[in-house]
């Protein structure tokens, strides 16, 4: 028998097809995102081809070294074709009936490594809390632009996945209001906080490592679980177990242990399902609004392992054609056995601050 | 400069990337959907194949033919592999903060035409019609059973949108609850009609006639034109030129005027586009509520031109790299000349009645 099953906090019905349920070898992925080269002599985000891109905005960088040159190793520079332009007002109008506004906002890509055969799942670790690091620098900043009401961190990991360029990066889009689908969770959550006087995400993760039966993996201060209504078959949720509005709050430490607990959730998916396309999203609270908000930041991993149809389209309603209870028992059971030692980690030249 | 375009029911923001637009030769099609053979060996949808599907809950047959058998022009039976189950309660349980119901629904497939390489796009006339009409015999049914709330006909043409059987079909879905995008659909509507004392959709379509830069088509009852805020390039909407809240309201006459905007609505969008796979939803009113509610019914036809990755996923907001005025020119420049001489119609037993 199918289940309906409600996410607590956005009320969003998902159907977990139980009766088509899929095991991770059963998805054929169209596409296997290892086997890259290197270098690429054509790649605008490996070193050496630093003018092809528009002028960086952050580059984590050893003193020595010119800006937009070589000897980086993380590097933030605006999309060369932005989704939202930087500049100019918003210029809200009506248009017959319509409401319109200029597309103002900010589109920034953050390279993640020179090695563009990497990415953020198989870097070093310091490599990783850097990259992170970086997002919530270039947060602290795009925030103090009061046009800007929420900043999405967000990862498109292969072509099915949407990633146009190879070399591994993720993007940031600071957006002029708070979109939908944030809406709809701080709605969540304020009517949560409302009923019970508590965070429901905290909740969530108490009741989750109470359970059991849905988490993948803990540390101190992160747990990473299958959703009880997850839209996608092996979605994955990394939330603090602390209680924290936003990224920013977090400090160098806790971000490590973020990078460690991400890394070990891509391998296990990496792993488990051979290397497919995904994409990952961090929600964290809407900045320069009239009042604080409820918010409880956390990451949502994406396997694009099924395509979403007209049933999804009319609806909003997904089907699921794997339990999240057996996603998440493959998921722990999954080797993560490095495939090479890990190397000393090289000295950090903190050269942003 | 890019826009930021409001959806006028739904309040959804959509990015118009002018900077990035496209012209309907620069999507490249990663499948083309015509060129199928006209019978297949191994279609469980062809005819002579009936007894590989469940038994037909419908057919349109000459009444000589038994039932399950070859002789139909339409027919509707039951999905093998149903996203929910038709048997049993909802028994609505809590689990831990989590809320839960069994999979209760319908899920059929309306099987269009006998004909293999055939599609609603491009078989006769009256066969269109026939397809329709069979979706409101079908809705008729389905709307006996008071577990259902809301009926949703979709199709997907091609693997891209979602397809995996390659006769041409389409889906019904009955559901026992109102989904989260129609909800905010109705919400729209009713706010829009609080406010001005006015149908949303019946105001839209007078404007955008009037406006005429996002016309596709047009015939006495029904108009067919670019929304303002598309998510999709090339997105379509048929929304009926009279107030009719639901699709079973239309008579015969009615249906023949939407089969033929809706064929030559999906003429354009191939000729235009190189045959692309799309998927089209139609949204009529809730069933089954304890009162009626503001509603006017419309189809949505989506061509699936480029990828919706984590930036969508992550906000709801979804970044269109076509214009809609410049789409509905390109369509309404399109070629709709038929392939092929449309035949003499063929008589019709309606041995449905």
């Amino acid at each position: 028998m199918p289940l309906l099953r409600k996410d607590p906090v956005t009320h969003e019905w998902v159907i977990i097809a139980t009766e088509r349920s899929k095991r991770p070898s059963d998805f054929k992925n169209s596409e296997t995102t290892e086997g890259k080269p290197p270098f690429s002599p054509d790649c605008a985000f490996c070193p050496g081809h630093e003018g092809l891109t528009p002028p960086e905005v952050l580059a984590y960088r050893h003193p020595q070294n010119e800006p937009n040159g070589p000897g980086w190793w993380v590097r933030v520079v605006p999309n060369k074709f932005p989704a939202l332009s930087i500049e100019g007002d918003l210029e809200r109008a009506g248009y017959g009936m319509y409401d319109q506004m200029a597309g103002i906002g900010a589109h920034e890509v953050i390279i993640e490594t020179p090695e563009h055969d990497k990415s953020i799942a198989n870097v070093q670790p310091v490599q990783a809390q850097e990259i992170l690091w970086a997002y919530r620098d270039r947060c602290l900043d795009l925030m103090q632009d009061r046009r800007f009401k929420y900043i999405l961190l967000f990862r498109n990991h292969g072509k099915v996945a949407g990633a146009s360029l190879e070399h591994p990066h993720c993007q940031m889009i600071a957006l002029p209001m708070v979109p939908k689908d944030v809406a709809q969770m701080l709605d969540g959550m304020t009517r949560y906080h409302d009923y019970h006087d508590r965070c429901i995400y905290c909740d969530m993760v108490k009741q989750e490592i109470n359970f059991g039966e849905r988490i993948i993996s803990m540390n101190d201060q992160f747990a990473a679980f299958e959703p009880f209504a997850p839209k996608y078959p092996f979605e994955t949720w990394i939330v603090p177990r602390h209680h924290a509005r936003s990224f920013i709050e977090e400090s160098r430490s806790e971000v490590a242990l973020f990078a460690s607990i991400l890394q070990d959730s891509l391998m296990r998916i990496g792993r488990c399902l051979k290397f497919p396309p995904y994409n990952f999203t961090l929600h964290t609270a809407p900045i320069n609004q009239e009042r604080d908000c409820n918010f409880h930041w956390h990451l949502s991993i994406m396997p694009r392992l099924t395509i979403a149809a007209g049933f999804e389209m009319g609806t909003g309603v997904y089907i699921n054609v794997t339990a999240p209870e057996d996603a998440a028992r493959h998921l722990r059971e999954a080797d993560v056995t490095p495939d090479e030692p890990i190397p000393a980690e090289r000295e950090l030249v903190e050269s942003h601050k």
